[in-house]
């Protein structure tokens, strides 16, 4: 009977890090999950033949092509998964989209949050279920946070502050990459991204916030022996307000000089805190004012099979696992999605709205007012 | 030729937390420090005689008075030192610089700047010496941290962020105090301060800033069975602009659940990062991009005697100084301007200026702009 | 000419957790790193056919058999993967041996290490290749260590301090298992094991030690609702001398209580101290002695790119990998060994020595004399 | 009627860092606590009458001399306190007995276990009261652990592990000095004393050892232009037996590069854990079996007034007391004794057992035999 689960085959365009990692991803599922699908890696498309047919090779895909659109409308594929540059998500989303097919988006979307909107409207119409690649939000430790918060262990949430620093923009002769494009570049898209999705996935919407968006580098190499102004930020911060009326703070920054992964995230409420460090991401600091007196101090909560689904990748606590392990877990919530058995983890209409959000906060430090966040 | 110091004597007005704290550090001073002077514990005054007494026998004063004024102006005594209630350090400070006496006066000078501005405007014209409780700014790894800002081991410094988290006022039914009071309470005024203090220690004047106040806790126990509305503060957040160039945020809180001495910060440079945990206040973390490939980390700078004055307090590496010693430090600072020996470490000029910036932010997050901070 | 790499065929023996690492280790190699072979993963053998069927599906495995002797000798089966109980490795391994196939065993290679050398006799008389399972022993930040180590950048090394602390086996009515079999049980085969391979994995050679085994938990319920004595130690510890001149300690323990990952490790030499903690498995701590005065300190080097192969799984620095990504490293290393790129990484013989040094530790105890590790 | 107090006057040998540290101390414990006594400093003995005159002036002493003896018997001092070089302390002891003054004494209180017996002997012979200088005993945190450990909080408490590890031996052209000593010197006595006084401390007597001392430096600069040969060990452990039936080790090294103030402990019980970091001194971390599942970690108590005498030094969590307040907490307890409020807290006796355990630890190691503690 485990042979008769259906097949669901994945036409993957992209080859690079991430397609690499998706492909990985989907394999491992499959080991790690009771998945409800068998899933098939069909087809690989890259920009030429012979890369397409090398990638196919060593990411373990059936067929391979140079011609992406040859994917679209297959009756074969049910998926495609797009991890190509983001300047193409757009046309390669919405023909998916037209010929019914399922998609998985790495992040953002588009450049422009109105090119999201667009995307996701065409998803809703048409039904088909999407999933933007958000991975932090898939460490078990959050869900652990987030059902924490739920189940009012915190008691009522006053105070958040959220981080994402990295230092790989620190050198003013790193050159100039798509990651400055005037549209969609800057830290603010790339890495408040994820400060804004942690912080609206363990608190709720954000209703407001006001924005601080900072160029630190001034200009970069262009590649090609001369100079290229920069006009994107390399910090980004925001103060927030949230729905439960809780207020906050976000800071970005791919300058954080010795920062390799800094996603931090403090709660606080009127009976607990919370508070994680994306260096241990396998922990979860933990304040209960329930504690004795004389006995009360944050406790390093490990991860260990009590926070699901750790227990799926290693049978004991503290153990630890890695950075693909949470990319396994998305694609894990993305098949039940698509299978029919949860609703969407992060789909289309999620990852607008979180560019929307870093596009206010944005526009926000342009025009340096608060600004509403729609609902 | 010892013995032929000159005196300095103290009048100590009143015998609370912070008087028992500086009659503690004068003492101390005598023996850590070579000091100027040979310090004399004078006269204590109280509110009552009786108490008056009970606390020149207990702190080591040779006299005893329950009336603060009978010190203004006595020859013999050379130093006011107010650590009486904040509503009255002006009346105090004033009476004590007209009679041309020195003035060190707790933190903050008065509950209002324009306050604290007459009492500077009064210092400088007379010429006495003053100085503000701001002893954290007297760790050892806080000189540290500016002499290497300084001298350029963190290249061209980029961004900070300052924090100064606790959660005395967590509880909502913990009652409405002086802290509360709406003119001069609240978190910005009495943590944000210290944050802000630390910030331009730091990295020199803020220029402009934009900030967040929020009222968590909307109403307390008025202690006379009654309730009171709450007006002032219990989170404040700030955006910073600095004269260098960097920008920074600072935030404030005393409803942080969990945290006790959540004294921070963190600074970017171009070549170098550092991060300070008021939670561990004998270390320094480090972050140097001069280190060889694959050896770069924070390193954990423990306190030891190369930082000064750590060794006048122990020989031994490690061994660690404690809070109660950053005040014999300020003390120090003090008498040697005293002396003449050396600029005012933190006099009434920089604690106006201090609580100029508080209400800048208070007065920004009301009106909802970024205000300029005057040089 | 990707595709015209040679298959190695897979079989497998034992599908319980480590079964799933190892079917889940293959399949991930492939895809983290360029393999000399196209991995095959042939057949699966289990108790029943019916669960051989079914970890065939859900393991991806071609064929499936309740026989494991079938895969003994079939020519399209190139390597034995051993996962079954350990009481059963050693019939496995010697058919596997006598049939020319190599063999790939979990630890310990047998309960008793006079069978582990039987087995690691046949394996070096038939020439196969083998490697016994101490995964630990691949976390790029050991080879960091060993790098270090072995270009002298601590000097020359002095002391050492392992540990390996859990604490599955804290609850006395936790039943008795084969973890308690008077014949090859206790902590200091499962964990010291652990903690011994590391020290020589890091410093070489252990030449002399001095044991101390302890019986914590007198007996356990024997899960038929009676109780049973237990023979086997809880706590091991060992004074031990290394043949480049260091001494040092282990210790492991299972009823550490709170303990989920203490595998730590601490060296010291002349020029440096290195500290490693198994609950950040992606860190390792370093202090040098040649950073300046006033600004030496543990640093917390992170994983990342330059601390190969982490560079395979991610291309960023701070993501982190996890305990089942040690696993795909150990395959690798076992795969290019296979091919003759390289030398068995910890082959039979390691296995063994490992497995004689913990007798001689429990020998010691038990005789409480130092006894000397033969070469 | 504070004023009558009754007086206790101090007699103090040597001002060197622990002199220092002792005025220091008596004068600070006066202002931190409600003593039973006022503490007049009455004498300091120094080498010359010039050293001793300058050290009255900077310590606070009202008399000084160049004559230790003539302190003995004055009836005017109740107490000498010895802090000259160890090879004195007998005769200074001994003389300061006869006379019947209390003795308060750096440890070690002699070279050799023998010369502390009949130290301790005649301190009982005598009545009077006897303090040996082992300030870490003194945290508050120490205070806790202890009184979770009586009063069942880890259950039944079943294993130990101890550590002081500093490295101002490290560098091998560090001279000759008195702790290299053959009679009484080398780390073990220097360091593993600590460790063997915080287990004793913490979980009473220890029953049995098994030693194992290092010589890692074997010569070092005489001081004089040559070399001199080293006898004394640069690292101690031991394996340890406690009444209580638990089991153990302690390590000791003054050769452990980069670590400043490793005195570190934990201690397993079947209801929890217990962990200790010298580094941080004002923290204890402590799991608790009894937290909820997925809720439990060690969680990172800070120092606050509900960990007596913290409060005394300040009223506000987390501010962190330094290790010359232990030194004053010490001061306090030996007052009390002298009043007769308590026992002492750790007298000659207690002072005695401990170096000769320290002995056993060096003899277990040259004899490489377990050996008995005696009760």
């Amino acid at each position: 009977m485990a042979n008769s689960l259906p097949e669901l085959n994945i036409g993957l365009i992209g080859t690079g890090f991430m397609g690499k990692a998706h492909a990985f991803g989907f394999n491992a599922a499959q080991r790690v999950f009771e998945l409800p699908y068998r899933v098939v890696l069909h087809t690989v498309a890259d920009v030429t033949d012979e890369l397409a047919a090398d990638a196919a090779r060593r990411l373990g895909f059936r067929h391979a092509t140079s011609d992406w659109r040859s994917m679209i409308g297959n009756p074969e594929i049910q998926v495609i998964d797009i991890t190509a540059p983001n300047a193409w998500h757009k046309e390669m989303a919405m023909a998916a989209i037209a010929a019914g097919q399922h998609v998985y988006c790495e992040k953002p979307l588009a450049p422009l949050a109105a090119d999201a909107a667009e995307m996701t409207a065409a998803a809703t119409a048409s039904g088909v279920v999407t999933q933007v690649g958000f991975n932090y939000l898939c460490n078990p430790m959050f869900a652990v946070a987030r059902e924490m918060i739920e189940a009012g262990e915190l008691g009522e949430i006053r105070a958040y502050r959220g981080l994402h620093a990295e230092d790989y923009m620190r050198d003013p002769e790193a050159p100039f990459t798509f990651r400055h494009d005037p549209v969609g570049g800057g830290a603010t898209a790339d890495l408040a991204s994820h400060a804004l999705a942690t912080a609206e996935h363990l608190l709720g919407p954000i209703t407001e916030l006001m924005g601080d968006c900072v160029t630190v580098v001034g200009e970069r190499p262009d590649g090609r022996g001369g100079r290229r102004k920069i006009e994107v930020d390399d910090i980004g911060r925001a103060f927030l307000r949230f729905d439960n009326g809780a207020t906050g703070s976000i800071e970005a920054s791919w300058v954080a000089t010795g920062r390799k992964m800094q996603h931090d995230f403090e709660v606080y409420g009127t009976k607990g805190g919370l508070a994680f460090r994306g260096q241990h991401l396998n922990e979860l600091q933990f304040f209960d004012t329930g504690d004795g007196t004389g006995r009360q101090g944050f406790r390093v909560i490990e991860a260990a099979p009590e926070h699901p689904p750790y227990g799926n990748f290693t049978v004991a606590p503290g153990h630890q696992i890695g950075f693909n392990d949470l990319k396994v877990i998305e694609i894990r919530g993305y098949l039940e999605a698509i299978a029919g058995l949860r609703a969407e983890p992060f789909g289309f209409a999620r990852g607008h709205r979180i560019q929307s959000i870093v596009e206010l906060v944005q526009r926000s430090s342009r025009e340096r007012v608060w600004l509403p966040v729609p609902a």
